[in-house]
């Protein structure tokens, strides 16, 4: 023990001195010894860090108090509202997804909107690591918010995988979220089309997700004038990189994957900074130009080596099962699609125009099921972007437009309200109907119906309780039908 | 200033020199003042609580690890998977919702998956806030996960107010979420059916959307013989405590809301301890006795003040609107539901048998629209919580059943495939149709067809392709019938 005399300020004795009045110690060295203590098991524990930033989240509080103050409830940053008219017209095209995807065979499914954290990031980049929304913690379980579906929709794969007959044909559409900084057709909440198909590695698989994707973008009315796809196989690609040392394959395959954003010079002293010679270069340059027509294309690619005979075969059944579809597609051995999670084949859709990213794209991922703690499994699939999908159709006028009308607006007088409800009840059965929920004077009904496009108007009175008889105007034309009560349906 | 000796252990002056030593202070009586400034500062600010629970976490995280490493990625306790069938079966059932739902000229909004804390709990109580799964924070706005769709409505509703025609008629089905325990018919992920009818102060809307609410149950394949609405009015209830003092009204309407779940003695206990005398509890208790047909109910409320003449003339009025749908009706003046939410019509929605606390509810509130900084705006709505309804549809197995099975399954040979994918791509614009994938040979293309119980078979061979004559086997009958290739569709 030691003996350590210190001077301390008269309100700093105040506050020991009402913590020993508290009965919290019996003496003010007591508390002063107490709070070395502690001071201690903060240092070693590297918390007096959130004792010093405990001030300035004080200040912050106080700032944020009377910002909140001053400032409407907004909506989160990123996110959208669908009010409905627009609700109603996004639904339509989901309605057209779905049905495409179903007359495929594909069904859907539906996963959580959080997963545990250890799920999500097993086997992301350290980029969407970064993006994803992680829930405060409740319990001992980390969890985030879903950044796509292949995750959600492989772990519930490996839960069932023995019992699913193969191939397991799924897709899902659906809202995920990443914390991005929002831009034109780039939000932090978005809708995706998805899928999987798990169980075979032939590419029959890849022909058919890629018919699929191209029946999609159809489905919304999009043709071969307004969007492509650049295909790939990656298994061809590095076939054809022979004379690269193995190490250096994933470097020269990141520098490709950025061909189209830098110039030849940028190009090629990129490549040079990963030490490889003259001749390596121009093989790279001239695999990157190797993009048009597949058949065209094909024919291009020298066959050296059995890797690369393989590749360009199972390229061929894709282009084989492709057929009729030869207007939509580019083949790009410059594409390269990510770094680590493609096995295979890869593809990418792009507007004509180019002018947004890819609006869609995927590929095989023989792997990943392996990855989840499934028996190892072959599987291809691709998403489809809706945000930038539906600026594309806004743009091209494809957007479905709709009004929401109802069919019918029953106006009535105060003494009939019990008769009128029943008609309302029994036009229900059938059609939208809208009456009078405010107590209006008759002449406000009227405008109420007109201000809300009512397509049919009915009026009821003393006189059509008593006739059992209805007349039925139809608000676009002005002519008006006369139908028995019991008629009307 | 002040002196004071105080006395350390011999590992403390050890950190306390090794501070010094390394120049972060000046002498030990320095470290040890510091200590006490910081003690205090700590103090003052909460933030020694952090320091005390460190220890714990660092040792929870070390059991999680341990943990995490022995299992398989799992879903999230309290969410569901649905897989295609399930999916199905359950978008089944909520497109009948969302029929009924319209046929009242209730229009489908969306909302987004997380609102600002500050929106979340402007008007919750307690509990709520304490459920709310909030997310980590990224930048200066603290986020929250619907718990509701009446809050993020209503901010939907206060950002349009004004250019909305009255009354605005939403619905909303999707999923929300709230920490709790799960048990049977609740779950932290659920899916609600929630609709506000916003601009009406009248009985006509109230009446409307009870209405509805019955219709929608209905449309599930619900009777008066499964379920039935409990309806109040809270005005009524008030009016009839006019001998109880004032500011013990909501005490005792909180000992009220719990009549069904106490004795006959504790619930007079409860009473006694808000210091009512006999009579006052004489007077709540056979209030609370009032339940039954809305009708005879009526009749035994002595209207002795003008606001039980008005409260039982708009609950009259309700009724009214509730033509022939009295069998599902029962009036019961002890409902309250929550405390301070509601502002008159308040109703909940049981199983007869009661197996589960409520499966829906809803009532009018309003003053919410003004407490999310809208203009005052009168409001009634309720909710279906559609995991509960569901159980009980299982339970009376009115759960929509339905197997996913594709129209057609086309067998080929390899030599045809070709021809055999150009049938299967017409077929798709009409037909579930599936085909190989899995380069299989013909029997085990069988098989699998049989498997996924495809409905029809066609088999593409040489001769099918020569002849242009096609044989589709029903699956079911077995019985062959034949077509013309381009007569197929």
């Amino acid at each position: 023990m030691e003996t350590i005399q210190i001077r301390l300020t008269e309100e700093q004795i105040e506050v020991l001195q009402s913590l020993v009045s508290s009965g919290i110690y019996p003496s003010k060295s007591e508390a002063v010894r107490d709070a070395v203590r502690k001071y201690i098991r903060a240092y070693e524990t590297g918390i007096q860090e959130n004792i010093e930033t405990a001030q300035k989240q004080v200040e912050t509080e106080i700032v944020k108090v009377i910002e909140e103050e001053r400032k409407e409830y907004q909506k989160v940053k990123g996110t959208i509202d669908f009010y409905p008219e627009e609700k109603a017209m996004r639904d339509l095209l989901f309605s057209s997804l779905r049905n495409t995807a179903k007359k495929f065979n594909f069904k859907e499914i539906e996963t959580p909107a959080f997963e545990t954290l250890e799920l999500l990031t097993a086997k992301s980049g350290e980029e969407i690591k970064a993006q994803i929304f992680t829930l405060e913690k409740r319990s001992t379980e980390q969890l985030g918010l879903r950044f796509d579906f292949t995750v959600p929709a492989a772990r519930m794969f490996v839960q069932k995988q023995k019992e699913l007959p193969k191939p397991v044909k799924w897709f899902v559409i659906d809202k995920a979220w990443r914390y991005e900084a929002p831009q034109k057709g780039r939000l932090r909440e978005f809708y995706q089309f998805s899928c999987e198909l798990l169980g075979s590695d032939k590419p029959e698989a890849d022909a058919e997700v890629i018919r699929m994707a191209i029946e999609l973008y159809k489905s919304m009315g999009l043709t071969e004038k307004d969007f492509y796809v650049r295909l790939n196989n990656r298994k061809l690609l590095v076939s054809l990189l022979s004379n690269i040392p193995q190490e250096k394959i994933n470097s020269v395959l990141r520098v490709v994957d950025k061909v189209e954003k830098l110039s030849e010079k940028e190009f090629s002293d990129e490549l040079k900074q990963l030490s490889l010679n003259e001749k390596q270069i121009k093989n790279i340059q001239n695999i990157t130009l190797l993009k048009g027509k597949p058949s065209e294309i094909i024919q291009k690619i020298s066959l050296e080596s059995e890797a690369t005979k393989t590749a360009v075969d199972e390229m061929t059944k894709i282009i084989d099962g492709l057929d009729g579809y030869e207007d939509f597609i580019t083949l790009d051995l410059s594409l390269v699609r990510g770094q680590d999670y493609y096995t295979g084949t890869v593809f990418e859709f792009f507007d004509r125009e180019e002018k947004y990213r890819a609006i869609g794209g995927g590929g095989r991922y023989d792997n990943l099921i392996e990855l989840f703690k499934g028996e190892p499994c072959p599987a291809t699939g691709f998403g489809i972007g809706l945000v930038p999908t539906m600026l594309l159709l806004e743009e091209k006028g494809l957007m479905p437009k709709l009004e929401l009308r109802p069919d019918y607006y029953v106006a009535y007088f105060p003494n009939v309200k019990k008769e009128a409800l029943e008609l309302v009840k029994k036009l229900r059965k059938n059609n939208i109907v809208e009456t009078d929920l405010m107590q209006r004077k008759f002449g406000k009904q009227m405008e109420y119906a007109n201000s809300i496009k009512a397509k049919k108007l009915i009026v009821i009175g003393e006189n059509e309780v008593k006739e059992r008889n209805i007349k039925i105007k139809d608000m676009n034309t002005g002519i008006e039908t006369e139908k028995k009560w019991n008629e009307v349906q």
